[in-house]
C-alpha cells in the first residue's frame, strides 16, 4: 500500500512521519517542489535578524533522515497533476527535467500557501522580497550581508511584519512599516494594536497606516516605494501582506474548496475524495467556538493536521478538534497574543459580546523587570462565557494566553476564570494574576 | 454596624478593604499585632537577596492609606480574647500598654500562621532566624549587611528554602541546605525535586537530605549546626521548616478547628460561629479536585479568602471555590511549579493514577535561551482526567502551570489537553508546546 504526500514542509512532513509510525507496512513518498523539507518557516525572521546563525538550524529533518525512517522524500519535485481515476500523481523532477507518474492508495495534500503578491508596478525590481521559504530568507539575509541596505520598507503590519521590524533593526537600518488599514495587526483590535504601534515607534520604526502600496520605483534595483500617494526611499522592500492557500492542484483534480478558499475537510482531515486528505496551510480548520470553517494558517495547526491526516491515511483513527486562532508574536521587548474572537470579528459576525480591558503589572510591582500587561477579555453578555482574549505586554509574560485558550475550550465563563487557582510568586506575577484582574473587571462590568 | 478584622497582613487587609468597598456604611477596624500591615511576605527573600532595595517596596498599603479609605488600622495591637456573648474583642495596645475592648457585629479572623520553631538546643543563639514577617526579613538583611557572615545553613528544603538559597548566594557566602526527608521540596515528587537539587548543587549549594537538625552550638552567637549526627560551621541559620496556623485565639473562643489544624469554614468563609469569618493562613480551604479540606497557606489564597470574608461579613455575597495547591518558585535560573495532586499524595490518598513525564525544550530548539523543561502529568487511568502536574525548568517557562490548573478545574482529560490550541512562535515554545508533548505521552502510556 502506498501513501503519497504532496508537500514536505510542516503539514506534509508531519503526515509522512506519522503515517510511517502508524503503519510501517505502508510505502510513504513525499514530493516537495522546493529544495528543502521539514523546516520551521516561523524561524525565518530570527535567521534574518541574526538571532540564529545558520539557516540549517531551522531544518528539523533532512531527506536522509526521512530515508532512515523508511520514507522516500523527493525534493525539487513538483506534483503537476492528480489523477483520481488512475490514483496517480504526475511529478516534475526539476533536476532531472523528467516527468514521472507515481501510484497511490492514499493521498495527503499539503501544498501550503503562497505569499500574496499584488500585481504592482516594479514588483520585479531587485530588492523587493517576499518571505515564505528558506530560499526567501536566505536571499534577504544575503542582501543584508552585502551591507548596502540603508532603508527598508516593510509592507504589511501583520505578525510577520512585526517580527521583521525587529529582525531588520538588528542591521541598524531605517525602517518604515506600511499598512493599508487604519491599524497595524489586522487580526487584533485597533486599541490593542495601537499599544504595539507605540512600542515600535519608540524603537524608531516609522509606522504608516492607511497607506496602500501603489508600486515600486527604481532601475534594476528598487529605490523608492510609492504608498498612500507618498514616495519613500528604500533599498529593500519586504512584502508581508498575507498568504493564500495553494489549492490550484487540488482544485483542478476535483477536490472541494471551502468558502474560505482553502481545502475543505472533516475532522479526520478527509477531503470530499475518498482516501484523499489535506493538511496545513492549504486547508481550512473548524473554529472551536463558532463551529465555522476558518482559514488561519499557522505552524502548530499544520503540524497537528498533518499528524491526523497521516494517521488516518494509513488506516489509523485520529481527529483534529479545530482551532481558536491562538497566535503570538514578539517584536523588540513587546509581544502580542490572541485567542478566540476579537471585538471586530464578533461585530462582523453579529455575535453579542462585552469587553473588559485592564492594564496590570506582569510581576510583583517591586520585582525587577515588572512591566505593564494589557489584557482585553471578550465574553458573552448573558452567560459570561469567554469568547476571546488579546494580550499586549512584555513578551516574556504573554504566554498566559494559552490559559485563556484552555478556558475557552472548556466553555468557561469569566466567573470561572476569576475562581482559578493560578500560581503566584513575585518573579512570576502579582498576587492577583493579570488574568484574574481581567476576569474581576469583567464581573464588575 | 461594626466589622472587626483580626490581623492586617494578607487575608485581613483584603477583608477590610473589600468590606469597606462592599458596604461603606460599616465601620471597619483592623487590629494587627505587628508594626506593619498589608505587606507581601513572599517578597522577603528578594529583599534579603538585594533584588529589592528597600523593605518599603513590599508594603502595599500603610495604615494612613487605609484611613483615607475609611478603615481604622491599629498596629502593635494584639487581640487577646474574643467574647462571642458580648460580641467584643479584647485588644492589647503594646505601645500604650493598655487593654481595650471593641464591639463588633461581624468578625473576620485573619491571624495568619507562625513559623514552626522546634524546641532545639541553641535555638535562641544570635544568628538563628526564622522568616515570616517584615521584621524577620529586616533582621536577616541587617545581619548580612554587617559583613561577617561567611557560612549559612538553611534548614528546610521547601519553597522558602529554595528562594533563600538564591537570596543568600547574592552575599557570596557558603550555603548548606539541610532537609529532614530524603528529598528537597517535600510538596513535590522526589524525581522532580531531584532536578532542582542538581541545579542547586551546580550553583555551589551543599544539599544534605536525610539530615534532621538536632541543635545549634555557639556562645552568644551560633557557630555550628548539628544535623544528622554531623556538625557543620555556620554564622547564620535560617529555619524554614514550615508554618502552623495561628489558631489559639480562635480555638479558645470556641471557633471550630478542622482536621488540618486550621480554622474550618464553608465556601462563604463562615466559621461555625454566626457572623464570624476566617481568611488566610489561619484557615483551611477545600481542595477543588478531592473536595477535602486542606491546609496550603499561600498569599493568593489568603487574598482571595480575605475578599470573600470581607464581602460576606458586611452583607454581601461571595464564595471561595477552593484551591488546587498551585504553587511556583524560582531559585537561581531554575524554577518549579505544581498544581493538583502529586504521585505521593495520590498514593497516600489511595487515588488511582498514571503518570507521564517528558523533557522537552521550552522554546524553539534554535532560539537563544532554549532550555529543557520537564513536565510530569498525573491522570486518572480510566477516564484520563488530569489530576496534577509538576514542572521544573528555566523559571521563565514554568508559568504554564496555570494552564494545567485551569484544565484540572474544568475537568479536562489528557486528550482534551492534547487538543488545545496553544500559541506558538519560536521565542515562546516549540511548535508542539511542552504541555502538548506531555499530553501526547500520556495518551500513549
Amino acid at each position: 500500500m502506498k501513501l503519497v504526500v504532496i508537500g514536505g514542509v510542516a503539514g506534509g512532513a508531519s503526515a509522512a512521519a506519522r503515517a510511517k509510525r502508524t503503519n510501517p507496512t505502508w510505502e510513504v513518498m513525499v514530493f516537495e517542489k522546493g529544495p528543502h523539507v521539514s523546516y520551521g518557516s516561523c524561524g525565518l525572521p530570527y535567521y534574518i535578524g541574526k538571532v540564529v546563525d545558520k539557516i540549517d538550524a531551522l531544518i528539523a529533518r533532512r531527506p536522509s533522515q526521512f530515508k532512515e525512517q523508511g520514507i522516500d522524500v523527493f525534493i525539487n519535485s513538483e506534483v503537476k497533476a492528480i489523477d483520481f481515476d488512475k490514483r496517480e500523481v504526475e511529478v516534475f523532477h526539476k533536476e532531472e527535467g523528467s516527468i514521472k507518474r507515481y501510484g497511490f492508495d492514499s493521498l495527503v495534500i499539503a501544498t501550503g500557501a503562497n505569499p500574496v503578491v499584488p500585481p504592482l508596478p516594479g514588483m520585479d525590481l531587485e530588492g523587493v522580497f517576499v518571505l515564505r521559504t528558506l530560499e526567501h530568507g536566505m536571499r534577504i539575509r544575503d542582501k543584508l550581508e552585502e551591507g548596502d541596505v540603508k532603508r527598508a520598507v516593510i509592507v504589511g503590519g501583520g505578525f510577520i511584519g512585526m517580527e521583521m521590524c525587529e529582525a531588520l533593526s538588528e542591521w541598524g537600518i531605517e525602517i518604515v512599516l506600511v499598512e493599508l488599514l487604519d491599524q497595524i495587526l489586522p487580526p487584533m483590535d485597533k486599541d490593542m494594536a495601537d499599544l504595539v504601534r507605540a512600542h515600535l515607534e519608540g524603537k524608531g520604526i516609522k509606522v504608516l497606516t492607511n497607506h496602500g502600496v501603489e508600486g515600486f520605483l527604481g532601475d534594476n534595483r528598487v529605490k523608492k516605494v510609492v504608498a498612500g500617494g507618498e514616495e519613500m526611499e528604500a533599498d529593500m522592500v519586504i512584502l508581508a501582506i498575507g498568504v493564500r492557500p495553494n489549492v490550484s492542484l487540488a482544485k483542478e483534480a476535483g477536490v472541494k474548496i471551502g468558502k474560505t478558499g482553502a481545502i475543505a475537510t472533516n475532522e479526520r482531515m478527509e477531503t470530499n475524495v475518498e482516501n484523499v486528505y489535506a493538511a496545513g496551510d492549504c486547508t481550512e480548520a473548524k473554529h472551536i467556538l463558532t463551529g465555522d470553517p476558518v482559514y488561519i494558517p499557522l505552524g502548530t495547526t499544520a503540524n497537528k493536521q498533518g499528524r491526523v491526516a497521516g494517521t488516518n491515511a494509513v488506516g489509523g483513527s485520529e481527529y483534529f478538534k479545530g482551532v481558536l486562532g491562538t497566535a503570538i508574536f514578539k517584536s523588540f521587548d513587546i509581544g502580542g497574543a490572541m485567542t478566540g474572537l476579537t471585538e471586530k470579528e464578533a461585530l462582523r459576525r453579529g455575535i453579542p459580546f462585552k469587553a473588559a480591558k485592564v492594564t496590570a503589572r506582569d510581576r510583583a510591582r517591586y520585582y525587577p523587570g515588572s512591566q505593564d500587561i494589557t489584557i482585553k477579555l471578550l465574553y458573552d453578555p448573558s452567560s459570561g462565557r469567554i469568547l476571546g482574549c488579546q494580550i499586549v505586554g512584555h513578551w516574556s509574560s504573554i504566554k498566559r494566553i494559552d490559559t485563556v485558550s484552555a478556558a475557552i475550550y472548556a466553555g468557561m465563563g469569566v466567573e470561572d476564570l476569576y475562581r482559578q487557582d493560578f500560581s503566584y510568586s513575585p518573579p512570576f506575577s502579582p498576587v492577583w494574576d493579570p488574568l484574574l484582574i481581567a476576569a474581576d473587571r469583567a464581573l464588575k462590568t
